[in-house]
C-alpha cells in the first residue's frame, strides 16, 4: 500500500466532508434578513466544523509525512479516524438545529472526542511501527495539546448537560488551541522570508 | 489508459460513496436521547456500509497493484464494480428505514452479492491479461474467502425472508471475515518493527 | 496549466457526478417489492446516466492523452463540457420521475446533445492547437461515431414528443454504440495476452 | 507541507462545490415546459456560480504555480478562501429561490466579495513569502482586475437593495471580465499553433 494513495484517499474523504456539510444548511424561510439571522447558530456550527476538518487535514498531513511504511494496522486506524469524522455533517446539522439542547451538543462533543481518540490511536500505531526513537515519537513528545483537547472534549460533554452554550465554547476553544499556534510558528518563518531562498 | 488514473478515479468514487452515505442519515426528530436511539439501526447500517467500502478500497488497491497494463475490458469491469457499489447509499438508506423487513434486507444482500461477483469478474479479467502464472493468479489461489463471501451473501438473501436480523448478521460476518485477518497479518509485522528499517 | 491537473480536476468532477446521482434516487415508499419496482424507470435511468459518464470519462482520457500543451481555450472548452455533464443528475431525476412525458425526455436528450457538441468543440480546439497532422486529427478521422451520436440525439429529441420510450431507446443506443466497440477491441487484445509481456 | 497536496485538496474541494450545486436545483413541479421555465432563474444562477468556480480554479492554479514553499499562513489563507467559496451552493440556492429579493442578492454578492478579499489575502501572503521581486509580485502588478472586481461586488451589494436584477448583472459582469481576457490571450497563442512544437 503506497503512502500516496492513503494520503490521496484521506484527502478526498476530508475534502468531501468539508464540502457536503453545506448541503445540511437549510434554505432560509423567506427572503428577509430575519430569515437569515435565524440560521446564525447553524452557520457558526458550520464554521466550527469547517475549522475542525481544516485542522485535521493539516495535522493528518504532518502525521503521515513521518510514515515510511503503510501497514494494514495504519490503514485501518486511518479509516477508523475517517469514520468518526464522516459523522461530522450529521452531528453538525443536529446541534445546529437544537443549539440550546444538551443531547445534540453532547453528541457533537462525543464525536469530536472519538475522532481525537482515533487520531491518538493512529499516532500510537505509527510510532509502534516507526520505533520509539523516530521523528514522530520525538515530535509528539508529551503530547500536551492532544491530551488537553481530549480533556476539553470530556469537560464539554459534561458541561453540555448544564449549559450547552458553554460546552460549545469549549469545542471552539479546542479549535483555537490548534489553529493559533500554527500561525505563531508561521510568523517566525515569515520574518525570515529569505531563509528558504 | 494509465493505471494511476484508473486508481485515482476509483479512489475518488469510493471516497465519495463512503462520505455521501452520511447525507442519507435523517436528522433525529427532536433533541432527546430517544430521538437519537431511534436512529440506531440506521447508524449500524452506516457503520456496516462504511466497513464494506473500506474493505473494497483496501482490496481494490492490492488487486490493481498487480496490473501491468490497463485494457478496455479491465476498465469496464472496474466501472461495473463501481456501479454496484454506487448503489450502496440507496440500499443502506432503505434497509436502515425498514430494518425488520425482508425485501430491503434481501436487496442490500443482492447489491453486495452483485458487487462481490463484479469484483470476481475484475479479478478473472486481470488474471486473463496477466497470465495464469502471474502474481495475482497465485495470490488469489483457490480464493476461498471470495467464494465464501458469495455463499454467505446468497445465504443471507435467503434468510432475509425468514429473519432479516439474521441476514444482517451474515452481512456483518462477511465484513468481519475480511477485516480481521488483515489485522492478524499486521500483528506479525508489528512484532518485527525493525524488519523494514 | 499542467495537463495532469486538468485531468485530475475533470476526473474529480466526473467521479462526483457519477456518484451523487444516487442521492436523487428517492427511498421506496414502503418495504415491499412493489415499492421497489415503482422505481424501475429511475433505476434504469441511473444505469444509463452512469454508462454515459463512464463512456465520457474513458473517451475524455484518450482525448487529453494527445494534448501536449493546455491553453486557456482548451481549459474553457473542457469546463464547458463539464458544465453540461454536471446537469446530468438534474435531467436524470426529472426524466426518472416522468418517464412517459415528452418534455423531460426531450430535455435529457438536449443535455446529452449539448454535451456531445461540447465534446466536439473540445476536440476541434485540441486539433487546432496540435495541428492537422497530429495524432488526434488522424485518430478522430471522419468522426462517424461522434456525428452519428449527435444525429441520434437530435432524432431522439424529435421522437420524444411522439413516443418518449422510443426516444429513451435512442439514448440507450448511443451508449451501446460507444460501449460495445471498446469491448471488441479489447477482445482482440485479450486473445494475445502475451503481447505486452 | 507539499504544494501538490495543497493543490490536490483545493482542486478536490472546488470540484465538489462545482458539482454538488446541482443537488440544490429542485425538480420541476410537473412535466411541462412551464415547470422547467419556472426554474430559469435558478439555472442562470447555477451557470453563474459554475463560471465563478471555474474562474477561481483557473486563477488559483496560476497563483499556486508561483509558490515555492507552503507555510502555515498560506495554508490557512487558502482554507479561508475555500470556506467562503464553500458557501456558494447555499447562497446560489437562496438567490435562485428569491431572485427578485434584495437580501438574498446582497448576500450572494457579500459571499463573492468575501471570496475576492480572501483571494487577495492569499496573494499578499504568498508575495510576502516569495519576496517583492518575485514572479507573482510582478505578475499581479497593480492588480486592477482584482480591485475592480471588489469594487463591482460592493456596488452590486449596494444596488441589490434598489434593483436586485441590476446587482445580478454586476455579478455576471465580474465573471465576464475574468472570463473574456483569458480567451483573448488564448487567441494570440492559437494564431501561432507551431510556437510550442
Amino acid at each position: 500500500m503506497g503512502k500516496s494513495r492513503l494520503e490521496a484517499f484521506s484527502d478526498g474523504v476530508l475534502a468531501i466532508i468539508l464540502t457536503i456539510m453545506v448541503l445540511e444548511l437549510p434554505e432560509p424561510h423567506g427572503d428577509t434578513l430575519e430569515a437569515l439571522q435565524a440560521l446564525t447558530p447553524k452557520l457558526l456550527n458550520y464554521l466550527l466544523s469547517f475549522l475542525y476538518i481544516g485542522i485535521y487535514w493539516n495535522n493528518h498531513h504532518h502525521l503521515l509525512h513521518t510514515v515510511r511504511k503503510v501497514t494494514g494496522g495504519i490503514l485501518w486506524a486511518n479509516l477508523h479516524l475517517l469514520f468518526w469524522l464522516s459523522l461530522l455533517p450529521f452531528t453538525t446539522a443536529w446541534m445546529g438545529e437544537h443549539h440550546n439542547s444538551s443531547i445534540p451538543t453532547a453528541l457533537y462533543g462525543a464525536m469530536m472526542l472519538a475522532s481525537a481518540i482515533a487520531y491518538t490511536i493512529l499516532e500510537w500505531r505509527i510510532i509502534r511501527n516507526e520505533g520509539k526513537g523516530s521523528l514522530l515519537a520525538r515530535a509528539v513528545g508529551t503530547n500536551i495539546k492532544g491530551y488537553g483537547s481530549i480533556a476539553l472534549y470530556v469537560a464539554g460533554i459534561a458541561v453540555a448537560f448544564a449549559a450547552p452554550w458553554l460546552a460549545q465554547c469549549f469545542y471552539a476553544l479546542v479549535a483555537l488551541v490548534w489553529f493559533i499556534p500554527d500561525r505563531r510558528i508561521e510568523r517566525v518563518f515569515a520574518n525570515e522570508p529569505d531563509a528558504e531562498s
